[in-house]
């Protein structure tokens, strides 16, 4: 296996292409980590969410940390970390244009926007819900990223050819 | 999708099922997320590390957070996300038992730790590696699950015959 860091463009690509990680938010130095969808443009995370503890955790300390992986197998997976801060996207007249930005991006996956939105429900089952548009603004990144080297290679034919 | 909290009892099978997380620590209120492997039993998760970031954070700052999901397709998927405190298992006489337990746990997936192990190469290519265990003591644990209800196998069947 051959492991080696991704360059800056690389780590780019690959956020653009994915849109399902984990999100790290932190209170009183107790750190929290959910699933998220998102959708990215270099620098920038656009997600959603209802209101809940990642939401409130996020509005007090707007540090956070998304990883996004993508395993293939052992010997082939990328693995992105990312560090920002958070900005809530409020409904309000001077978001206008990123929010639309937001949508724009968001509404390509729009099928597990309805899907992570279903999922929360249960929780506000009494009450009407208020979907919450967010951008994590990328400070810092890093990616690695694995693929089978010759020896590896060399084992999977001798399986392959028996 | 019906989606439900999952039992305590769910949340320990799921996780002795699975192997693979993302674990959550923080320093100075700033999150850092990572993937993880590891090995659980009721309560307990075991994992281990070369040293860097993740271990020098969660030796200052214990409290860390563990998350886990599979997601089999959009509406069918389960997380577990575990809060818990960070113990570090050394070479001592102290913690014999305890590292022979949490060996005998993660030799059932002993191929993925030489895979991790090995990630974890480039960066200490000029220095011995020291591999280090660890355990977390879950204090609290939430899950929920999701599964395609008669209205999405309706939309399955329709699709499956026509």
């Amino acid at each position: 296996m051959l492991i080696e860091e991704m360059t800056v463009k690389q780590c780019h690509e690959f956020l653009v292409r994915m849109d399902f990680g984990r999100l790290g938010c932190v209170h009183d130095n107790q750190p929290y980590v959910v699933p998220i969808y998102f959708a990215y443009e270099p620098d920038r995370l656009y997600g959603f969410s209802t209101l809940g503890r990642k939401i409130e955790w996020m509005r007090s300390n707007p540090r956070v940390c998304v990883e996004v992986d993508e395993v293939i197998d052992t010997k082939s997976w990328n693995c992105v970390i990312a560090s920002g801060r958070y900005e809530e996207l409020p409904n309000a007249s001077q978001y206008v244009s990123e929010r639309q930005r937001a949508y724009k991006l968001l509404e390509k996956r729009f099928l597990w926007w309805q899907t992570a939105y279903a999922a929360e429900q249960p929780r506000h089952a009494h009450q009407p819900s208020l979907t919450i548009l967010y951008c994590i603004h990328v400070a810092e990144m890093t990616g690695r990223r694995a693929e089978p080297d010759q020896f590896d290679a060399g084992r999977t034919h001798q399986k392959i050819s028996g």
